[in-house]
């Protein structure tokens, strides 16, 4: 299943980071050239990574030549043996909840995880984790998101709340964690994203959910500090992925050297963790 | 712009009726059948609807074929003059959220609304409004979706709340009105969501966003009422749509006879509450 894939991954190749890839059209002359640099960046960048966090939006904004790439990227990934985050943030009601279930953790993408918005309700989960476990993947829910505006709807303090389910965010990491114990073994299929730009907040949701994977996006461009992203991992320094994107894959423009330096840096610098 | 071609189209042709097309492959013996099904439904049925509505989730479970007939869709319903609304519920975060708005309300989208997700905060609608204001489309966000479920966080009530913002789903619902008051006219282009078969609260999200377009999902198979719908509109029976999947496109198998005539008989049905 995906949280032991990635937890052998992490021991074997002693790493905590996960490559984000975000192609941005206008960074490059024409889409020949995004694809062979992304696809140069992930294979650079492939001995330093825990995982791969493909950002579907950018994929969708090229078109069919897009949705044609991420196929081949997470072809190139399985190859490579690497567990692949489809960062999707899909989330709907039912059947439509089914049908991208089967889109995204199913067929030529079984085994991968998804990242779902919770915003429809819970029931709204189920069948993401249906079709996780069925194949073994994983689900990253949105929790607590690295953007400033986050505190909109994410931290508003409930009537009726209590020291552990308190605010919208926090009532999320519950259910989370309620159905990561529907699962045997330390980690589940039920993930969760924490945004690292909240350090304070890493060690309270660790403890909601104590057998949820936790996706830390935020390390580079967003800014998020080293030092504080410990208490979102086990002792021996698994159980969670800190992702960087931008800061690896345009870390000196389209320079890949640099993009693997990047990454190297990040992995060694996440490693002083443990 | 989109809330304009909405109305005069609602009242050239007397219809408030949205098609929803949900492309079920496991209806179909082949691709080529539920293409020629899915163009015959929207051809049929386009003289009784006020917009259509595909849901990309079964777009995207047909992988590449999905999304070249999702724009061959777009392009049909363009030539028809019928307004598109891309149910998408995306959401994401700064340029991530650009990427979306590129995708799905600019170029060969531009003038299409888009169902968008607020749980990452208020911020990360603005890529999509600004684009759907610069392309003459729209958005709908999710206020109150109409599964059993969504109580679990848009109905959640909160500590510092007030009569007017209360849960989590009123919070959203003023956001949205404050960004349709930055623009003139009667109707906005941040328009909203909310669930037909919650309809006590139908009248109290109009109260909260008397200029958003709204979008009533659940008619037929997911089992409004259909008298409980008139508070979302206005008097002259404008402001809104009602939407119905599963009951047109597949009202009697593959029937698309059953389909034009479950148009009618639902277009007919809207008309009565006025």
């Amino acid at each position: 299943m995906f949280s032991e894939r990635l937890t052998a991954r992490t021991l074997e190749h002693r790493t905590r980071l996960c490559l984000g890839l975000d192609p941005r059209f206008e960074f490059y002359p024409d889409f020949a050239q995004l694809r062979a640099h992304t696809l140069e960046v992930l294979e650079v960048c492939a001995p330093f990574i825990a995982c791969v966090k493909p950002q579907l939006a950018f994929f969708e904004a090229l078109g069919l030549e897009g949705f044609t790439l991420l196929a081949e990227l997470v072809g190139v990934a399985k190859a490579l043996e690497l567990p692949v985050i489809l960062d999707a943030k899909r989330g709907d009601i039912g059947s439509t909840a089914e049908a991208y279930a089967a889109a995204w953790l199913s067929g030529d993408n079984a085994g991968c995880a998804l990242t779902v918005n919770p915003y429809l309700g819970f029931e709204t989960l189920t069948p993401f984790v249906k079709a996780a476990r069925a194949n073994g993947g994983a689900i990253f829910v949105l929790v607590k998101t690295s953007n400033p505006g986050s505190a909109d709807l994410q931290d508003l303090e409930l009537e009726n709340g209590n020291s552990i389910g308190n605010t919208v965010a926090e009532k999320v990491a519950l259910e989370l964690a309620r159905l990561s114990a529907e699962e045997p073994g330390p980690l589940s299929s039920v993930g969760a994203v924490v945004g690292a730009t909240h350090p304070a907040q890493l060690e309270h949701f660790r403890t909601l959910m104590p057998r949820s994977p936790l996706l830390l996006p935020g390390l580079g461009a967003q800014g998020a500090a080293l030092e504080s992203l410990a208490p979102a991992f086990f002792p021996n320094g698994t159980g969670a992925v800190v992702s960087a994107s931008r800061g690896i894959q345009y870390a000196d423009s389209l320079n890949v050297e640099a993009a693997r330096a990047a990454a190297l840096g990040f992995r060694d610098a996440l490693n002083t963790l443990f």
